[in-house]
């Protein structure tokens, strides 16, 4: 499908996106948010928050149903869907989401706490068969053997796919409750990854449990979005994006805000960096023809 | 008075100042906020307010009181009275303000928007005769003539004490209906300042209504309140406090946040600049003995 192009893309749902997102429509920019998979999983888990000035006392989930509907009285375009990559043509980005690329003057990612390695050599091992994303990378597996480190089940989606090109796909959910995956699926007993098989290229994987597989691919889905692997060339310091006080990143017309520039890790924080980087993107976009 | 330590003295009782103060709270540490004499003047004047996010439509006056209703609900101590300057003393820093002295182990500057001068040379005079504290600098112009340009009802005080030492005092009241003053004090009709008289020293001012009136000293005062005129050797960068992203000025021990650290002047950005100085600053002083 084929998209107008828009002033700002905010990449999160979260307090620092939805506060970028207010502001920069009130600045008569077009907008669209993406709602990834995990929006602001502490803030919805929190039962009471007492520091976000004038709300002495509400729960995280009451007080993101808020926000949320603040920016939806505001007619802010929500998209519930996985930016699976970001990558930029002459001065406008393009963002691969579902099936779609739509296109923006500006990108701001507000993508939440980073990413953390989970597995032993995972960082090194990044482009030697592991990756973290199954659409860009999947190509890359035809007809060979891949195994799926799960962390939700947005990952079932992904799996299904890649089912349609490899000779097998192993399935590892580390959460409860997987639902229907295609029959060419195999679904490995709850178990935890332990370490990586391998030392030029990925050749298989050790479970806590003892089992060991043989695969060619290793793909980690699902988990936290790490924003410097959907946009390459993006500055990370102390595995945070770096921003300056405008929210500016390294890359032109990128903005970051929340809990991806560094803590603390609090909302209040978060909404103002989002109204920073709302507002500095607008000023950015304007400038572009 | 004598006052015992507190952790934090928030200089500015407006968004910024408060938010660093509930953060600050739940922190359990021990926190006095100032406030001066013309708290966020902006906000109190808004009529409308629609980016604070989840708040999608209120007055300024009505937000600013549901700010400081929430830190009253958490016990937040706030002294209405003007702090006339500070200095740092083996580690602590001493708060002048109205006859008290009180210390604290840190400072958060969250004192609205930059002072701007609005007198030609009124910057190169400053310390030539020219001055902002009658309390700090008042002894000097002893048995001396001195004129008083006053923004705001505040400095009518400072009048009356500059009375009973000055051989002279002019009052140019630039705002309305001022009230009664000591009767050695002259009132000057109103009018607006126009220019310094004097090349090296101050010798006198001429007014916007053609009148020249000779005098040894002139005060401004009851303006925004000018945080490096207020503690001395803190950085200014473009006419704001300079702070990194931990909202720490060059100063230990000193933050800010709101606006005084520079544009966007929006109240997001105030709260969340607030926590995070709050935050830092509660930190900061549970190092300190």
């Amino acid at each position: 499908m084929r998209h107008e192009l828009y002033d700002l893309a905010i990449i999160g749902a979260g307090p620092a996106g939805l506060s970028a997102a207010i502001n920069a429509t009130i600045r008569n920019k077009k907008v669209i948010v993406f709602e990834t998979e995990k929006a602001s999983t502490s803030l919805s888990k929190a039962p009471k928050i007492t520091n976000y000035l004038g709300t002495p006392d509400i729960s995280g989930p009451d007080l993101l149903a808020q926000f949320t509907a603040h920016a939806l009285t505001m007619d802010v375009e929500i998209l519930r869907v996985k930016v699976e990559a970001m990558n930029e043509n002459e001065g406008v980005y393009n963002i691969l989401a579902g099936n779609d690329v739509i296109p923006s003057k500006t990108l701001i990612l507000t993508t939440g706490l980073p990413y953390r390695s989970t597995l032993p050599r995972e960082d090194e091992m990044v482009g030697k068969g592991l990756g973290y994303c199954a659409t860009c990378d999947g190509p890359l597996y035809r007809n060979k053997d891949v195994l799926i480190i799960a962390h939700g089940p947005e990952a079932e989606h992904e799996a299904d796919f890649m089912a349609e090109i490899c000779s097998k796909v192993y399935y590892l959910p580390l959460y409860k409750n997987p639902g229907q995956l295609d029959t060419r699926v195999e679904v490995l007993p709850k178990s935890k990854p332990k370490a990586i098989i391998g030392e030029e290229f990925v050749e298989g994987i050790e479970l806590a449990d003892g089992q060991k597989i043989s695969t060619e691919g290793i793909f980690i889905l699902g988990a936290e979005t790490a924003p410097d692997r959907l946009i390459p060339g993006l500055e990370i310091g102390d595995n945070h994006i770096k921003v300056n006080r405008n929210m500016e990143t390294n890359l032109p017309g990128v903005y970051a805000a929340g809990d991806c520039t560094g803590a603390p890790y609090q909302i209040a924080k978060a909404v103002g960096e989002g109204q920073v980087a709302g507002l500095n993107a607008s000023k950015y976009a304007s400038r572009q023809k």
